[in-house]
């Protein structure tokens, strides 16, 4: 069950399901203030219910639909309480937003003993880099010692602040010794006109997330780069599909483990 | 001191060693055929022994300069008969010479107990991507499902064969689940007018070795990009330097292990 529809984010899950032929339930929990009533992706029309309905239609969909995994990327206002709604109606789920109290949400779920995946980052392969060089930065102590960094982030025109994930590099980049670099030293590339020029493609201009890390040694002999470069949400959706995928399996296998992270599912390896 | 002199890394390490404040012995054991009896290195002149010299005059340092560490450099043909040197003469040593007969190596060393630093590759900086990917290869398989590789390397005109690391980081990445990769698939540039083009600065084209690995993912929206751009030899100087302070630290603690890489020495952090 896809939750958060009609956002463009469950669009792209509810694709990618399809794509790699998983059911979707036709019901999606929408948020306040969306009039429309249902929605039509690939082919398939899912019905929006309305923050009044919540209650009184799950019941109904979890009699015909369960076992289902749930699948939120709603407002991120909504991570707390959507939590709790799922824990309530005992609704293993995948919740990808950001934002919310995550404390609270942590220890709600851990107290709930519900299957989930949590994470602010559906993209395996951005966290697997990320868990890479902070496996660097924890056994190389200094490896960087003397270089100098240089970040370079584009995005929408729409999005106003930093990249989260381009401040959590450089957090990692400054575990691993370079010369003192801060997040306002992060070059933020928001103009249509400098991205097409950095190769973004025109249809992505209105989504997408590249990113350059270049580190120059001291004495400019020697320079490594790093380029994580989305265009669009396929990776997101990508991620998610194979979040809940392994949730899946690890329900049936009745794991004593219950709230997971990417880099669980990550660990698990390629899911088909 | 550093052996191997008049060579062109030798003379890189006595620079480096220079540069950071480390005596270097005003001696070199050199191979057969050189006829020039003394170089000088950033106004230090060191004077060069022939091989049939080598036995006489080692006694003569030894006495002189001990306790001091050995730093090995020279022909390829000669590793397996300077490491049976250097136990005979109980001289703990760095070696960043590759070829020979490494099995023979390794056990002539670990049965002599002497503290050594063996490493084919003294580039830190490098070597610890290696691990990182590697880290990634063991924990997160079949990441990089679906995605395509491309691999450029160029390096001087004189290299005919393709890139030791090169062909390491494509072991690595066919671990990671990438589209079937061979090593025939990896481009050589070779051509210095290519090579400008690619950015190789015009006074390293006779000695550089730049990497480029680019990943697709199967939809085209996502890519990945790592470099490693080396031009000269400070950075295997500066990497040899440092795995000398880390040798001559372990001595100094007594350490039980004695045969050490170039992790190890990562592990150990920034030698100053």
């Amino acid at each position: 069950m896809v939750n958060g529809l009609p956002g463009d984010m469950g669009v792209n899950i509810v694709s990618a399901a399809v794509r790699r032929g998983i059911q979707v339930i036709p019901w999606s929990l929408t948020g306040p203030g969306i009039e429309q009533e249902t929605i039509t992706v690939d082919g398939n029309e899912i019905a929006l219910i309305k923050p009044e309905d919540h209650t009184a239609k799950i019941t109904d969909i979890i009699k015909e639909y369960t076992p289902f995994i749930s699948i939120d990327f709603t407002h991120p206002t909504a991570v707390n309480s959507n939590a709790l709604f799922y824990i309530e109606h005992k609704l293993p789920f995948v919740m990808g937003t950001t934002g919310g109290d995550r404390e609270k949400l942590q220890k709600d779920v851990e107290t709930s003993g519900l299957y989930s995946v949590i994470a602010p980052n559906m993209a395996k392969q951005i966290v697997a880099l990320q868990a890479m060089l902070e496996f660097g930065a924890e056994n190389f102590p200094g490896l960087y010692q003397g270089y100098e960094l240089s970040v370079v982030e584009t995005h929408q025109k729409t999005k106003a602040d930093t990249s989260g994930t381009a401040k959590a590099l450089v957090s990692i980049f400054n575990d691993l010794g370079v010369n003192p670099f801060t997040n306002d030293d992060i070059q933020k590339i928001r103009k249509e006109d400098e991205q097409l020029k950095m190769g973004v493609p025109e249809n992505f201009l209105s989504g997408h997330a590249y990113h350059t890390y270049h580190l120059t040694s001291n004495d400019k002999t020697v320079h490594f780069e790093f380029q994580h470069n989305v265009g669009g949400r396929s990776i997101y959706a990508e991620g998610t599909i194979d979040a809940a995928l392994f949730l899946n399996k690890k329900i049936e296998e009745n794991s004593d483990k219950k709230l997971f992270t990417m880099i669980d599912v990550l660990k698990a390896g390629a899911m088909q």
